[in-house]
């Protein structure tokens, strides 16, 4: 490695102005947050009851009552909270800072003497730590952690960061590989990232040590969710959790040994983040190359093209190697997220632009399409095709639902989205000790503090409608020397950059276009990238994609919709011979650009009574309109489809 | 209605001697229920333990200890116990007569006092009919039964026979649509048409009217499941129960308002079954025509081409029109048997050769897919599609399993396969007055007792290979007049006709050649019927088949194995231009007629890495080998496919 890691730009200094992102960032601060709050508090009609904040009353003692909710309940005011910290960080809010305020000093009040801080376990008085493998104390105990972090980076208020350091000092106590100490470790992964974070803010090298113990010891023989101290004597919370094996849970092996990725695709995707941290921070050559393979394992064979992940329902989970239904899949929304957080640590680290590039393809695609643009409604499952009678009707599909849902008993996508969307910047950019990165073509205003001095960066972009991308530099003063690398995407066949309407030279390397000179106040940098459509096939090994093309422009993927097109959209044969023509259609969703298809569909006017017959179907030629994945299911319940036959 | 229904012929006057059927009906008798009788008296090393007779002699006070095994458990003795039944009136066995008189012996000894008989709720002493909804009484009952009707007509033996009666008139006492009975139902139909049969061999017009009366309270409001006498206020025995609704068990309507197949599959055609028995036994028009359109929905909805049922694994039950995936689907043995079951009965009824054509099509195909031949391994689960690697590690398809099994835990489709099986007979003919129906084309010869008098008829076919079928007649004396009706099935798209060599003149009617003359010693019939290949499509409404093709040959569906083809199947598109071309195989499984078949397959050695990409992969032109989906996985483990795409 022998190299400093990039680092994010603080939220405060990115300003994202952007026609299509705003429409989702907008809805953080103005609509989810709010309506997050009164859910959490069973103040929303029709909403199934979260208790969240119900259970933190019980648990002070305000209130009398039993816990009710998932046994990670309280990660709802957690994931809410590290949403709120990042939207103050962007722009303040006394209202919200208030009733943020104000959910503190509830969780503070909750928390145990010894600092531990769970009230499941705290209302119900069942044995902490007993139940590591379902239990879900230290994934909830991560997300409170995280909160604690983006609240005080926000404010600088240490009120939530001082209790979450209570309670990982008491982790400290009670975890680790010394002897004495329990040598368990979470059945759900995210303490570990999260301890990564309160080690970076607060330099106590006790939490990254804990976080590493914990990352080491997770499949080590004897296996401790095996052991006597573990599940395995006691009733399950889940009783599908007794029928799964070690590699749900990423515990089948040491992850030393682990070369693919295995199990619940969150809990996964939650623990290779945190290889990625630790390689980073114990410098791990050979821990990073694994995350590496881990990591391809999961985008050359495991990944659908919209960048979710979790090929299966029953367990949430990954598969095998092309495994890639598209109908009985879970591509769960926050499986998404985390690919993207794995992705964005390993650009970190090694600047290598194919890990920001499935940043983008999940951000762009199944992140938005968990997403209602009202901004109250929510997928958690992310099909590539839905016929909503089937998926109704075939509890093979059970999981799958048909419109977007207000909210959900287990609410742990839609504060994942709102956190994630209101930390888009971390997603966007990243600062070297004298370079900037731009990984996303967002239209905002960053300023970075470089060692040569402060710079500040207008990016202007139309995408991915039309890939030019420009970018006005201010450095602090006219001369200033630095790097500006600026992600060319992997789809992009070519890149034509200008510095002030002269084309340059640009150095290409590992997907970043290098430029650096002396910058003076006004230069302008523009990118064009090729963005047109294109149709994109799977490998032929996904046997569910063979003879099926799908149509992607940028890094948006494209789809049908029953809306636009009719029933039956697995009739429909593309000539992909035709190229795709641009429809902008200003009324669609806020404006959205659409793709006019040509092709042929079976003419169901024509189709007899029987089932079985010896003669095919007649076709007949009609043009199809396709619109971005992320905007499905925003105008009506009907069918949808990613992966069309091909004429 | 204003006629007699047909009659079975007795099994002990068909003598079946064909090439094909006897590969498996000579195992029921000299493997299958040898080899049963030792499964469930625990005694073969590496199948899971029955505790089926374990549990009787626990009932009995033999020996100590508790029920183990499911809750209709007994089941396993009673359907062996039917099977050998069957098998004795085909060939008696004294051997074989001593066991099944062992059996009947402990049975009668666990029955109670007041005639209740089910070790069970005997051993675990929970209340009787404390849920009928789950508890399987009523279900076991009727297995019982079952298996002493066929026993009493084998032997002439009466002692399982009382021993049931004693049971239906308990039964009788307990449940009605009297006032003061339990107005209660079985959650599993079975014992609706085993009432029937008893009524039918004992005359009893009381166990007519109690199946009438369990038919009819089905499904009327407010529902007997949601009552307080029954499940809702109870612990579930199969915790998945309490997310089913009241269709799950056909109890979502009376069942004179149903109109489609809906919920479990192997509930609903037994509750067919007896609809239709209760339609003929009460000359009830209206009641018949709703089992028409019931089988319609099936037939012509819902039905896999290879004569399964049951869409969903979830539930092992119906979904929606046209919903039929082929690699997720239940399409469970005991299903198809139960829909064998209610079209035969719908043929006795009515004459129509449409429903003795589904009976072909569930035998030829789904039955048999069910055994290996070695008549020791079984399928539950039938699917149209498998790939092994993908079945194995995606949970979605748990319940696929990849080679057959040597016993299940669930041992309900096993002794179902060999019940079946030893009744062939009763599939394969059928009797009126005066007429002789010939349904399936198995080389046989039978005696019918006529009202012009004895004939005989010896059948001599090469079916489905070639189509021809030889009928030799011999009446009781020369110049009887009686009718012949051999089936046109509705593939066959003509049919020669001959009498001792000369083409003559038949009347057709619903599928029946009707042959009727003075008939004397020596006459020969000839049917020619036509079996040639052909290419068979689905409605395209079925999403998961369009673009693709099947192949069948008579009542055979025809499926790709990789043992002949290699992997990935479902790269292979068959070009249906080409006519199949006929390869005998004399070697491959005691003699398979296979099919060589055109097409073109991906070409996997120039396949790339990368997951997506902009071109579509090399197609290389070659031939495959189709071998009837009966046999398969009959060799090696492997990818098999029976919807293949077309060129």
């Amino acid at each position: 490695m022998k190299q400093n890691k990039l680092n994010n730009v603080a939220l405060g200094n990115i300003k994202i102005n952007d026609d299509f992102w705003n429409k989702y960032t907008d809805l953080v601060d103005d609509v989810i947050l709010p309506f997050q709050w009164e859910l959490i508090n069973d103040n929303v009609e029709g909403a199934e009851k979260s208790y969240c904040i119900q259970n933190f009353r019980i648990a002070c003692g305000d209130i009398e009552g039993k816990h009710q909710g998932m046994v990670f309940q309280d990660t709802d005011v957690a994931k809410w909270l590290e949403a709120v910290g990042f939207s103050l960080a962007k722009k303040p809010n006394s209202k919200l800072e208030a009733i943020a305020d104000e959910a503190i000093d509830l969780i503070a009040r909750a928390q145990c003497e010894d600092g531990y801080l769970n009230t499941y376990y705290t209302i119900t008085g069942e044995p902490r730590w007993s139940n590591l493998f379902e239990g879900h104390e230290l994934y909830t105990a991560g997300h409170m952690i995280e909160a604690a972090v983006a609240y005080y980076q926000a404010t600088g208020k240490r009120k939530i960061l001082d209790v979450v350091c209570r309670f990982a000092d008491y982790m400290c106590q009670v975890f680790g590989a010394d002897e004495g100490k329990i040598h368990g470790y979470p059945g759900h992964p995210e303490v570990e990232l999260a301890l990564v974070k309160l080690y970076r803010v607060t330099g106590k090298k006790k939490y990254l040590n804990l976080a590493n113990d914990f990352v080491r010891m997770r499949g080590e023989k004897p296996c401790y969710f095996l052991s006597e101290d573990c599940i395995k004597n006691q009733n399950f919370i889940f009783p599908e959790f007794k029928d799964f094996d070690m590699d749900y849970t990423q515990a089948h092996l040491p992850m030393k040994e682990q070369v693919t990725a295995e199990g619940h695709a969150v809990r996964a995707v939650y623990l290779y983040s945190a290889m990625a941290d630790l390689a980073y921070e114990y410098q791990d050559e050979a821990l990073l190359k694994q995350c590496d393979v881990i990591w391809n394992n999961i985008v050359d064979k495991r990944m659908y093209i919209t960048g979710s992940i979790g090929s299966a329902s029953y367990g949430e989970r990954f598969t095998t190697d092309y495994d890639l239904p598209n109908n009985t899949n879970y591509s769960e929304s926050c499986a998404t997220i985390g690919l993207a957080m794995f992705s964005n640590r390993m650009f970190q680290i090694t600047k290598d632009g194919k890990y920001a590039d499935v940043v983008e393809q999940a951000l762009y695609n199944t992140l938005l399409s968990g997403i209602a643009q009202d901004g109250k409604h929510f997928f958690y499952v992310n099909p590539l095709e839905v016929v909503p009678e089937i998926a109704e009707k075939n509890p093979t599909m059970r999981h799958v639902k048909t419109t977007r849902q207000l909210w959900f008993g287990v609410a742990c996508c839609p504060p994942n989205i709102a956190r994630t969307l209101a930390s888009l910047g971390d997603y966007a950019y990243a600062v070297g000790d004298n370079e900037i990165y731009v990984n996303l073509f967002v239209s905002s205003r960053i300023e970075a503090g470089l060692k040569s001095g402060k710079t500040t960066l207008e990016l202007q972009a139309n995408y991915p409608e039309h890939g030019d991308i420009k970018l006005k530099v201010t450095p602090e003063r006219d001369g200033q020397v630095f790097e500006v690398a600026v992600r060319k995407p992997g789809f992009s066949k070519n890149a034509v950059v200008t510095v002030n309407g002269e084309v340059v030279e640009y150095c290409l390397e590992k997907g970043y276009l290098y430029l650096e000179r002396e910058w003076k106040s006004g230069d302008v940098i523009e990118v064009q990238l090729d963005v047109s459509f294109r149709f994109v096939y799977s490998n032929p090994k996904v046997r569910d994609n063979i003879g099926r093309v799908s149509l992607m422009k940028g890094p948006w993927v494209y789809c049908l919709e029953e809306e636009d097109n009719g029933t039956y959209l697995s009739s429909i044969m593309i000539d992909t011979a035709s190229a795709p023509v641009k429809k902008e259609d200003p009324q669609l969703l806020g404006g959205t650009m659409c793709a006019e298809l040509k092709g042929k569909r079976i003419n169901y006017q024509k189709v007899e009574e029987e089932l079985y017959c010896e003669h095919g179907p007649e076709y007949i030629e009609d043009t199809f309109k396709a619109i971005p994945y992320c905007c499905w299911n925003n105008r009506s319940k009907g069918e949808m489809l990613v992966w069309m036959r091909e004429q």
